[in-house]
């Protein structure tokens, strides 16, 4: 539950309302835990504490400010303070004395997150409470999502903050394990909280001063540590893992085929690129959106792993020459989606590098394990690679979006997109203009996805990455030992995951000992779904499934979320089990 | 200044600290006072006040949680509660015990952030604090920002926050006239606040499923604002108007040449698309990168107005289609970057209806005019559109980044982009998979924009963002009448604007009596940028300037901001005039 519910009774009461003359110790004791946990209660025990000491009748005065008089709550409503039911957005600021009202507004706003902050960390809350789209659309409990010619008052405005968070998913939930993107990182929210109150624009220095050095200062320190001679090199921060690929075909294109630029695809012969049956679908899409046509990405096979066969690569180039097509690109993957697997990258790197290619390497979802001493030599050749892919919001938990593009050849991305467009990239700018980095872009506005990201690694250090990486790669290796074995349970691939990826099927007691053959792989496909319909209702964790190539749905652990200890592995073990095992 | 900086001596305190037992009255109002003005103070203050009343050694031992002794502040470093100084991001949750310290860090984060907001609606303080690029690099007062392997303290990030803040742009300050999108609404700032809290992604129902309904009933509703029958059709928010209008590119072509999804651009005849000379930059940029290249965007001739001349795209499309190239798509501007000019879009529909062509309107900046019942004409024919791009966060004040592209056949988005990944878009999830729409978008992950933007409307109402719309409509009409024969002042083109853009030169006392030619051209030329340089520097007012095909630089004048009045632009005029008039 979001939401901080009124108690019917009044026995229920805040500590600080409770406690008006406390013994010294008590009342401290009772004011801290209520300043952590209900800002908004503590402000009202103040008032009330005053009041009391002082003079009752001079609370009237604020009640239109600030009123704790809970006993007219009802309970088809969310308490809310009530000064806000005659307010309305334009009370606020800019509006003549709307300070007061404004920050008002935005303390009950932080007490709701804070609130919700608290609870997404606390085992004994659900990770969702699950709502079909048609419950959520018939409006729940008032919660009405359709919009209105005329506006709402400032306290249904909270209502409607705090139904959005208890009818959504907690995605930095201890036992929330969904995707690749998981957590819920304090600073990386403090960040994110600065950013949207700055409100600014990447396109350039002039009005992003700080934020446009910070990315390039950090992008330069991933080069570092991609392994750029001084970090030298390109980059920006895109909207995703999908764009930042798409960036790398495109600059691999303007690379080979500068001409492509003003003449279109017409000028070059039938490129194709190469990327791993394994990989992510975004290397398709960019061939299909760019003009190369999905076709012409050639899918390379891969061992049970998941890796890219290297021979397969060089076989599948050659065939593509005696078909008179040109190779241009071929994509490593570095961490695949489902399986966790990297590619050769070295081996691949040979390859390109005897036939000419452009090697980017998608580590989108493994980059992360460059910050590891430990776990970065599965990255081994990337400080080959002409451009990487690497999110700092999967593995390294950033909160969404934090994703870069890397590129080691300085200029290219600004002679691949540059339009030089006059209204924003004057040249005669009294700064130094080639910090006006916009023009790089696809994009022209550009959300300011650095500054959570610099902070996080102002606050935790390089150290700070690699301990996070070490221990959630630990904790993947404990689920693998855990079940490699067990009974019901059948692992997708044999051998320790290189990532924090464990894929596994789970049999329920029907289906153990059942014969191989097409009834059983019919069934088992039904049950993960089955098994995560079941989770979803009861909220307690979650967990993905897929099918991949001739293999029946199956089971995806991943682990990113600095939350999740060895309890929460068992608990998810457990509970699959649970609500598995009579299927 | 974004800080709050410690006064040297104590006679400046806050009131709390100031009136440990103040008359009643008084002391209350000081309380409100302190309340919405600074948080942490107030905390401190309350905590003084109980020391006070009891014991004075019972704080000591809070200590490690919460100082306000203030005595040892050293002026070279800002104030923090000196708790901080000792914790450590691996502190906060989900560390044991980590809950008191984060919501404690948080709130000291919003006092900053609440200041911050204060500040951006205070005309005493400035726009923006310039520095040089190698100033801000070298490291001001302590502000250092390299990233290192060891962690810093929570206190110094608490600071790294606030010089992010004093060394950047308020963007939402009344006299910030920069870009297209300024402003500061608190309505959708909290709603940033509470989407970063959630930390989710787009792409499924399971993991976003209030954003995702929430998306999906605000794109019918513009839709239906648009004209469209119904609303019906398709839709998503992008990460801006650039790739906005990608989009409809992309999706032009696949339902004119759906084979080129496969095949690549080698199975079209060579395409050509139109918009206009002073269109955005992004139609190239898009042509550019989906391969049909710069060249084969072909540019419009516009009227001295900068709106599109009907009869130069019909010529156009004829010269096109007689040197073997065949007309895909047009893009008719509502609302140009620079001028504020509106194609006439029913001009251009019948040609394209006749010619069998795609349009496209660009309402990234003028698409809010549809909000207004007294501006919406100027986008009429806007619903025989086949796609309409319109960002949110220009004109409507939504914070960034919030772009919507918008189009009339349902399906295409989704046939256009689809790759059916099996890891997401399992087809065997237990509710109505039509919700999964992630496969519609060239992103995987994709941000949650769409939250801001909903509550903002449901806060102020269809008619809310209409009264915004209005008044800034009204101000740059204000400033165009002001300036028009104002002595100095020469209009970059005549007759009241169409949007909120009025474009004009400055002429210094020196230039005032020079005959035409290419001296006076080239000076003129130098005014502007020099103004502007000036501006940044002493802080006061932002606003932009450009050149446009043969005119030299000249100002941009746009107001989306909400909290701009009369007086800041009778302001801005003062202040272009004060550094302008003797150059």
């Amino acid at each position: 539950m979001a939401t901080s519910e009124p108690t019917a009774s009044g026995a229920d009461q805040d500590p600080n309302t409770a406690n008006l003359r406390p013994s010294s110790t008590t009342y401290d004791q009772a004011w801290m835990h209520g300043c952590t946990r209900k800002l908004g209660m503590k402000i009202c025990g103040f008032l009330q504490k005053n009041n009391s000491l002082d003079d009752k009748g001079r609370l009237a005065g604020q009640k239109n400010l600030l009123s704790c008089d809970n006993s007219d709550r009802d309970a088809r409503f969310r308490r809310t303070e009530s000064d806000f039911s005659n307010l309305y957005a334009r009370d606020l600021l800019p509006a003549k004395n709307g300070e007061e009202p404004t920050i008002q507004f935005l303390m009950e706003v932080v007490e709701i997150l804070t609130n919700y902050v608290r609870k997404t960390f606390d085992r004994s809350t659900k990770v969702l409470d699950f709502h079909h789209p048609h419950q959520l659309l018939e409006g729940m409990e008032g919660f009405n999502l359709e919009l209105s010619d005329q506006p709402e008052s400032l306290e249904q405005i909270l209502v409607d903050c705090r139904d959005t968070l208890k009818y959504g998913v907690r995605t930095g939930h201890p036992r929330f394990f969904n995707q690749l993107s998981t957590g819920l990182d304090i600073i990386g929210l403090a960040g994110e909280w600065l950013t949207s109150t700055a409100n600014t624009n990447m396109f350039t220095y002039e009005i992003a001063p700080v934020f446009v050095l910070m990315e390039q200062l950090t992008l330069k320190k991933m080069r570092e540590i991609v392994g750029w001679p001084n970090g030298e090199g390109d980059g920006l921060f895109s909207p995703g893992g999908a764009i930042s690929n798409m960036y790398s075909v495109m600059i691999a294109r303007y690379k080979f085929f500068p001409e492509v630029k003003a003449k279109g695809m017409s000028a070059a012969p039938r490129l194709v690129l190469f990327t791993s049956e394994h990989s992510h679908y975004s290397i398709k899409k960019a061939g299909a959106a760019l003009g190369f046509g999905s076709e012409n990405v050639i899918l390379l096979s891969t061992d049970e792993r998941g890796r890219v066969i290297p021979a397969d690569l060089e076989a599948k180039i050659i065939d593509a020459k005696q078909k008179g097509c040109v190779p241009l690109f071929v994509n490593a993957t570095g961490g695949s989606t489902v399986y966790g697997a990297f590619d050769p990258i070295n081996e691949i790197a040979d390859i390109c590098q005897k036939y000419n290619l452009w090697l980017h390497v998608d580590g989108a979802w493994g980059g992360g394990l460059l910050m590891s001493r430990k776990h970065r030599h599965k990255l081994n050749g990337i400080e080959r690679a002409n451009s990487v892919t690497w999110n700092p919001h999967k593995m390294m938990g950033v909160p969404l979006q934090c994703s870069a593009i890397l590129v080691r050849e300085k200029g290219i991305l600004a002679g691949c997109n540059s339009m030089c467009a006059g209204y924003l990239f004057q040249p005669d700018k009294q700064y130094d203009v080639t910090y006006d980095t916009g023009d790089m872009a696809i994009q022209c506005g550009r959300h300011v996805d650095i500054f959570k990201f610099w902070l996080m690694w102002k606050a935790k250090g390089t150290i700070g990455f690699e301990q996070h990486i070490d221990k959630c790669l630990d904790l993947s290796q404990y689920l693998y030992n855990k079940i490699k074995d067990r009974e019901g349970y059948q692992m997708v691939f044999d051998g320790v995951p290189q990532h924090t990826n464990v894929c596994f099927w789970y049999l329920p007691l029907s289906l153990r000992g059942m014969p191989e053959g097409e009834e059983r792989r019919e069934k088992l496909h039904r049950v993960a779904p089955k098994i995560k319909a079941l989770m979803m209702e009861s909220g307690t964790t979650m967990v993905g499934y897929q099918p991949q190539g001739q293999k029946v749905n199956f089971f995806r652990m991943v682990i990113s979320n600095p939350a999740a200890t060895q309890s929460d592995i068992d608990f998810l073990i457990d509970e699959i089990e649970r609500l598995g095992h009579d299927l």
